[in-house]
């Protein structure tokens, strides 16, 4: 019961699941303005990097969080992700890719009204005492449309 | 063989995957139309919390089906559902929030031609002889768009 | 430990997550452009219909390749799977329906500027000395808009 070859398959399953249910509560938490349940999705030294939409690479999932709040935070934000491709890395250690789509209304009176996106998540994950986080954020972009 | 604490993590991982499969059903029935066959995904006693889109509570999977005839069997409907959060909380019971984006195109001549929406399902499942149905769904909305 | 039916249930939920993480990789590789890398995906003698779309029907994934390129190359693409449902019909088949939507952006002087479709894959695998491949694929269209 304890080779760790008898258990490594059922671990594998149950890892990925994690981390699916771990990126679903990003969307989800993201889109619905949880940012203190948002900052459990992350690593504390998270990087993220968004330079394909112009914002600056950034450490620290604290920090992340104060720029996306700053930008969305009173805005209506739909991120959706889809078909992700995930592999175990080590035992504590995953990478992941994820097609992704977003559209966000922002209000009156900002530099930019609508944005609709298209592209890719390409992260890493590690295993804490907490659970599975993501470790690093990537966004590559197929399309942007601004208005 | 026999001991339940056993047989957990592959029930699980099943029951997870049957409910991903039984909402899938959901979806695609609605979309392509086929009435009789959409029924057999609910309970009969489904609870239908749809009031962010302005329908009244439903209590019975007959009663909901036969208003949502009412209102698409005539449209051309896509309903897609993303990152499921599913939790077993018994044996035969479990919960899942879906994000979810609909896009309905109505015929000519009725008060709406075109709605556009995004949103969450919150429900619950029951284990029924059957396998998995859907025992109670309620629609939250992120955004909206009529035309 | 070799009698059959004891390993089944942990074989197929390894060979369902095999065929999603396929079907993955043809949408990332299709709108990233990977042509040689997407060849993979697909058995040497794959059947495909997408006469929904007004093609041909084509056998062989070395034509169906120099087609869709002779088709997307230049355009910006982006294809989304949805709410997978994978059955296994044999130790080493397997067919799946997949809800999908796609949006195409045309490159300036071409017949379509931008195509935006919903609809569904109706697809069947075949596992391979190389692992699951797409055997057969078909296309049904609950609506296409053509700009």
């Amino acid at each position: 019961m304890t080779d760790p070859t008898d258990r490594r398959p059922a671990a594998t399953s149950d890892d990925v699941d994690a981390i699916r249910r771990l990126k679903a509560r990003y969307f989800r938490l993201m889109d619905t303005k949880q940012w203190d349940e948002m900052r459990s999705v992350f690593t504390d030294d998270c990087h993220f990097d968004t330079t394909a939409d112009g914002a600056p690479e950034i450490d620290g999932a604290d920090r992340f969080l104060a720029m996306i709040r700053r930008f969305i935070e009173h805005a209506v934000t739909v991120h959706h992700g889809h078909m992700p491709e995930i592999e175990l890395t080590g035992p504590d250690s995953a990478t992941g890719v994820w097609a992704m789509e977003d559209e966000l209304w922002f209000p009156d009176g900002g530099p930019i009204r609508h944005l609709h996106g298209f592209g890719h998540y390409h992260e890493t994950y590690r295993r804490t005492p907490d659970g599975w986080r993501i470790a690093s954020l990537r966004l590559t972009r197929l399309r942007v449309d601004r208005q």
